[in-house]
């Protein structure tokens, strides 16, 4: 099977990675030449994925127009901001689509497949999505993962090509719950992670957690999600995931941002895009529009968007629905 | 409030320091004497709660049938396999009983609630659990609980004893769900454990616990616990603390068996149980009893009592229900 990368940062690269070793034949494109360049010349992509070796065998295309035409399989792990307007050039395509980005867009509330309906109807798209750290899928870690789609005879080809003993792949047809569950978490993530940074300790964390899902499962069926999707891999999974490890890039941005660190000195030092950003002001509006109660949501927005001192925040948060009558 | 403690080790203590620094009175006793008159001298509980200073005004009193008679609470926080032993020295018992035990007894299957309607039927009996690390409520970081009791006005009055800004009390009236989510989490943990043992990595970890909330939820709701409960505090909340932090006991206890200790050495320098041992005895006795299917218990039972290799039992789990076709 051919597949071509829209993307290669660290989870592009480590999915590159993976279908390589199942057989398949892979292009990686990224708007980053230089970069894709060095990865070619070197077989490895160190600045998001240090230390891992690619196998052989796969091609580097700078040119997006040239990287999907005569690919089955087009996987696309760019970053949400640019997801449409990259995928607008994929209008003619009539292969699979896999989004493994986790993000809503802003200005119409959207997951990645309600953008791929609009910009690339003609092709078969799936969502995968799952407690699925790159550089643990990078280094073979035992990992599983959901496909979901509408489309179910899809999902089950998508699950066929990534399916590796290392990696195992679910399906599901809730590919709005999936997807929902894979941005929403980063949110919560970054609330665990400055919970971490102002030194709050793990008992606190297990309370947001608990708090977080039953956040996103309100929301996601306030969206249309089914409610049992957010207590599987891409909902809860993946939450627990990204709030407890340390490779997380959502959990850091918050622990550094608990440690001192201005947002502004963090993004600008960041290679890697921490997707909970845009998606705590997507899922606010989201929240909004549909008229849910979010608290965590709300309060790392105001966090991020609105000054709101951190440790206020986090206290306004970790206090807010006590029901003892003291 | 009098409140005595039945069961000094690092959860008795550090909860005999909360309800101190909430203004009540208190008094220790505990089955080792030796210790006991150590924190009485000391003014700590070196041996469970190392570098914690217990606040003046406690007092220790090392004969049982002495220790409760004149407090309007008693505190449980004795290991599960001497519970009805203990509290059945406590039949006389009118006041408030608050069991903050995590265990099943393997003859009955009963939880410590279970068990207390038979051996102190005249008390009021309340279950208190959640995400609540001993060392970090000793440590006043922020930490929310339940207090689960079919009486409701018990678990108000116990919620309003315990309740401190750092300590939050929610109250339920599941509370064979809120004991089960309590004590089968440990099992689960112990699986955790093993996967950090064993060098598996977060994406493993997840799964793991996406898979052990639902099947604590299945096996609770066929003994007639409520599911909802499961996705609470004293669920999913005590899960995800237990298996992702380095300071829970049966966490540990399966990484120590990952990395190469025996059971017996293990067991033999422990100072503190790790109920999930005899917890997954228990469970899978229950699990058979209701007939539901629990991989992760059974896995972790014939780990534990049948000798089965640690690193087959956790590949035989993260293997066990993948549905591709390849």
């Amino acid at each position: 099977m051919k597949a071509a990368f829209i993307g290669s940062g660290a989870w592009g690269s480590a999915l590159a990675r993976h279908l390589l070793l199942a057989g398949h034949s892979v292009t990686l494109w990224d708007h980053d030449r230089e970069n894709l360049e060095v990865v070619r010349a070197s077989g490895r992509n160190e600045k998001y994925l240090p230390g891992i070796d690619l196998p052989e065998g796969f091609r580097v295309e700078a040119e997006l127009d040239r990287a999907w035409p005569r690919s089955e399989l087009v996987v696309l792990a760019a970053p949400s901001k640019v997801f449409r307007q990259i995928t607008a050039r994929l209008t003619a395509y009539t292969g699979f689509l896999v989004s493994v980005t986790k993000g809503i867009e802003y200005d119409t509330g959207l997951t990645m497949s309600g953008v791929l309906a609009r910009t690339a109807p003609r092709a078969r798209a799936v969502a995968l999505s799952g407690p699925t750290l790159a550089m643990e899928v990078a280094r073979g870690v035992p990992t599983a993962a959901v496909a979901a789609s509408g489309d179910e005879e899809a999902s089950r080809v998508v699950q066929s090509w990534f399916h590796r003993p290392t990696f195992r792949v679910y399906t599901s047809t809730d590919v709005l719950g999936v997807e929902l569950g894979g941005a929403l978490k980063n949110v919560i993530a970054i609330a665990a992670g400055l919970c971490d940074g102002l030194g709050f300790g793990a008992n606190s964390k297990a309370a947001l957690v608990t708090r977080g899902i039953a956040e996103m499962r309100r929301l996601g069926v306030a969206c249309g999600a089914q409610p049992e999707t957010f207590g599987g891999l891409s909902g809860l999974g993946d939450l627990v995931v990204t709030c407890f490890s340390p490779l997380s890039r959502n959990r850091t941005l918050g622990e550094r941002l608990g440690q001192g660190e201005s947002l502004t000195q963090i993004l600008a030092k960041s290679v890697t895009v921490a997707e909970g950003y845009p998606t705590a002001q997507s899922a606010w509006q989201l929240a909004r529009r549909h008229r849910v109660d979010t608290p965590i949501i709300d309060e790392v927005y105001a966090m991020l968007y609105q000054s709101k001192a951190l440790r206020q925040a986090l206290q306004d948060l970790l206090g807010r629905d006590s029901k003892p009558e003291d």
